[in-house]
């Protein structure tokens, strides 16, 4: 199993595991970490965290995979890695990226995909694909814009340049740097203590805002907000609130 | 009358005023505010400014009210704050947002909608609502995003975190801190010289852009701009540089 | 000829010359500017990069033809601009706008559809269109909120606020400042050593995201990503990494 | 007044009236159109019918009132009209148009934006705006081909050519054709016997539907859907059919 | 078992079996049509074919179990029914509807997210809904306007008229009328005949379209084509044709 | 030259030669058919109609040609077809095409993108490509859907049906069929009258509005209506009109 799965509090905690390669993205991997993703969806936990074994989060896809693709493998691969990126996306659960050391290429568009990125203050971070000659194909060039703008988006994957944790903040392709792994864990714990329908109705209103005008996202989110009072651990939260 | 309006050089200014509870938004003050905003469009004035009574911009919704809801009576409301959030983007006077103090969930989502946001340094900004169990559901998820891109709006909205004004400033979510009020209101001045129509066609074409493609956005903004040099005041002041 | 074109190393090099007039565009510079950028696309070259002659940029368009203008005129001198911006943002090469001096206005607008702007540290960048009277008419509302969110390109555009480069490098108008130009040649010699049709096609999948829903540009990039397994500049360059 | 507004059983029937001028649209016409479509809203009935006196929908937009537009003026009409039509778009009730004899032009425009286009079997339909020299400018261009596809739109568009209705109703123009208009308010009375919340999230859900990808489109349908079973009249209406 | 399946030549056939209710769609039967489908993909099998036992194809969502609903459990049964709808759309294979006898309500939907539609001349076919009171969910006003155009939509929506086999083609809703059941299976089987991957890129590439702007559409379908030439069944029809 | 043109009349007449292979597009007629295609639009006419030499449109795509493609080779063919197409769609003059005998495939393709096609009763007209193995690339897919609904384009690019002339009409494939050249000419010596702007004008805004809200689209139609009170050709066809 290149990819681990553990239960840590409220939250599913899968662990990319290849660590004499830098957890290296291979075909392995993401039979692995599709299979792993199904359980963390399956399991009673809030929300889902995606870290890497060791020092590295990924250093991107495996070269020597990379190195023997055809048209129709590359597909293929892009393929799985768009699906379980878009899984990421689609997830009820939100997905917390902690990035470390090495966070780059096809490691860091997974990240991309998920909600929320924190950092280690250690993270190596970039898109440097196009400096072994080809390019993002899971959201390098198409996530990415939606995260830091056209303009960085651009500059990250023609220049291949690594960012460290606070440039990468600066950008918004971070959230937030922690030096301790424990105040990222923090963070995440509040997270896990809000409802998960209003947690799940966040996620699917800021995703599929891309996809419409501001007018009907603006209505969207008001039926997602309305149909929250359908549900009991909403309920309950609000009425402690009441005075 | 839970809002105030007043005339301040060539500004409309909408006071929310329900200091008692921090100008929290209920049913009476979203009606207020309806017709005020519409005094406000039809005054002679050159720009709208929405702003708090006393020390705070608005706390947000106020929670006994949300505490109250069920999904009907939630839509209800929330088509209420979507309509004049709408009103906000679609007024043919550029709108700016005053953030002070608390600058919070629903207070601050009618600011999103607005064209500028100056701070003053104590705001404190955010969008809690999912500490109190739900989301925000006026543009908290939806326009938050096209100010400060996918993820700080994932982070802020799940996290509920609470920014100062200059971390807002670095997010995009505010445009301009200050310390002083008065240099609010010598850039709200410098913005009131400017044409009309041109400050409308501005409005206009950036919240138009979000709705189409490239090109298309290109080939409106480029009508815009010509119909401008059939405005005398336009023309007026075009002329004053000619050389 | 108000448009220069040299070349060095790998790029090509367009250099708007009025330098009396701080480069002012006019209409006979658009012109000669479109021939030069045909012959920049035909050149056996790897990109494409702009600036100004002398100390500046640009500084916009230029005055004394726009207060010529009616509508008609004002629509073919826009038509003429987005053309030009067009054919940058559609250029199978990568273009780079290396900023100085004063960067404004209508000159800022061809950058602002470049890939990757450049800035000296003494570069003037704003949009100050709404001060003489008038909007931007080449992408400054449309292309602009694209780079730096929408909150700050209203801002910037009905302030008219000047940036120095590291203002404008926070809000993602710039992507690196350098002081020194050599600095700015290293990062595009950088790029010139990326394979072309690499380079095209993350050009190609950034700028085409903004026309289509989160899991088609998804699917478009795998496509791109797959198709570069079919050139050989790019299966050379991946060899090489092959361990 | 030139524009009537009676009751018609559970239908506010609103009638342009100007029948020397085979109902020609001017600015006094559309001023009152604006007024009688508030009263129709405001008032307790389930769908608006808007339809034309005597033997004429409308003949379009009175030529003399657009022989004397300049620019200017030519954009503050097309501004009124545009607010009409998305009113008619965006209100709670559905809007009827029940076209007869001349049903052209800018009063067809309006027709477009209507919900359901009924015809008298003598209609004569159509946007023969380019034989008098314009184009369209409140739908005929670019509400059109969501009704009857971009080649058609085109043709008719550019070629003027006048339908019959039943040519009319084999394009997707018109939804139904009738010899008698006691047919027509047949359909109409059928209508209103729908729950009113129904009626009014399905035109909201189509009309959306336009702005948005196909799976966002799908989830907003299900939240109105689901938002239904809040509504009195829908449950009471749902109940009857329970065995 | 509410919903069979069985293999018919190369295609997966797949039944709505609640004969004695009209193969009215509820809970369990939802469930049953996710496995059988989940079958059916994974099947040697090049189509699949979607019909109802008997002699009808579905009269709609089951009745009782509608009356029961409140907000959540409609949600709930929508987001069933948008899972498999949405599986429709996105299955490599071709899906087609067999429709005959009652083809209305959620039945109907599902066939709306299908490509392709052949009716028995018998079948009614509708969207009558709102003549119980709601609204479509699963696509009947969202898909609708795609096959048949903004206007039928609505019409067919809010009227809730049925229509029999020629009236649901000459407005796009269906394809193609058989008076005889051997005769759909002869298209079928024609289609069987083409290479698998062709089919799966027509089908994306068609539904993709929907979500972007017109050149990009343009730009992906000729990836498509292209990556198409990598694929052996491609290669050998093609190299058939050669002269 | 695999293309001829001639004038004739106002209109600027492009004709596809190579009537021993039923007009089929290679690499060499696509080069000329760009070069002819710039020349009708420099020509001082008013429209420009595209058909086929002899007897047919053309059969579509040369099969040996297609046999001989690998993926490079294919999108290199693709780019070519689609700069055509898109031409078509961005010219300042209406494109019509006139079909007649084998009008299919990549033939029709580029039909596709004219805003309007004349039908000879005798055409013979489909997007047969999936019989031969391929899928179509350059509109078959996308822009077929705008013309005639997303159902019937399914069924005929995975059916490959072939529509006589009526049928394609009756599906909003074709605008008008005529058995007889000259009732073609008479309709396109109609359109040659409008003011040229005009026609220029309802081109943009249809082909622009499949890039956009209803809202804008609404908006961008009425800045073009507005500009063109700056033409003189439009204002003095208008004035004809005034009473």
């Amino acid at each position: 199993m290149l990819v681990e799965i553990e239960r840590r509090g409220d939250a599913s905690l899968i662990v990319l595991s290849r660590p004499e390669k830098l957890n290296a993205i291979n075909l392995e991997m993401l039979a692995d970490l599709a299979d792993q993703f199904s359980k963390a969806e399956k399991e009673d936990t809030r929300v889902i965290v995606i870290t890497g074994y060791g020092k590295n989060f990924s250093a991107g896809a495996d070269i020597n995979m990379l190195a023997s693709f055809d048209p129709a493998s590359a597909y293929s691969f892009r393929l799985k890695m768009n699906s379980i990126a878009q899984r990421i996306r689609k997830s009820d659960k939100p997905v917390i990226a902690l990035l470390k050391g090495y966070s780059m290429g096809g490691g860091l568009e997974l990240a991309e995909s998920a909600d929320i990125r924190i950092a280690m203050s250690d993270a190596v971070i970039g898109q440097p694909e196009s400096s072994i000659g080809i390019n993002a194909g899971a959201g390098g060039n198409v996530i990415l814009p939606k995260l830091v703008g056209r303009g960085s988006a651009a500059y990250l994957a023609m220049s291949g340049k690594k960012l460290n944790a606070q440039e990468a903040m600066a950008l918004g392709l971070v959230d937030e740097v922690v030096d301790d792994e424990a105040k990222a864990w923090k963070i995440i714990d509040d997270i896990c203590k809000k409802p998960k329908k209003t947690l799940q109705f966040i996620k699917r209103a800021i995703n599929s805002s891309y996809d419409m005008g501001l007018e009907s996202a603006m209505d969207q989110e008001a039926l997602y907000f309305s149909l929250l009072f359908t549900d009991p651990e909403v309920l309950d939260a609000l009425s402690k609130w009441r005075k």
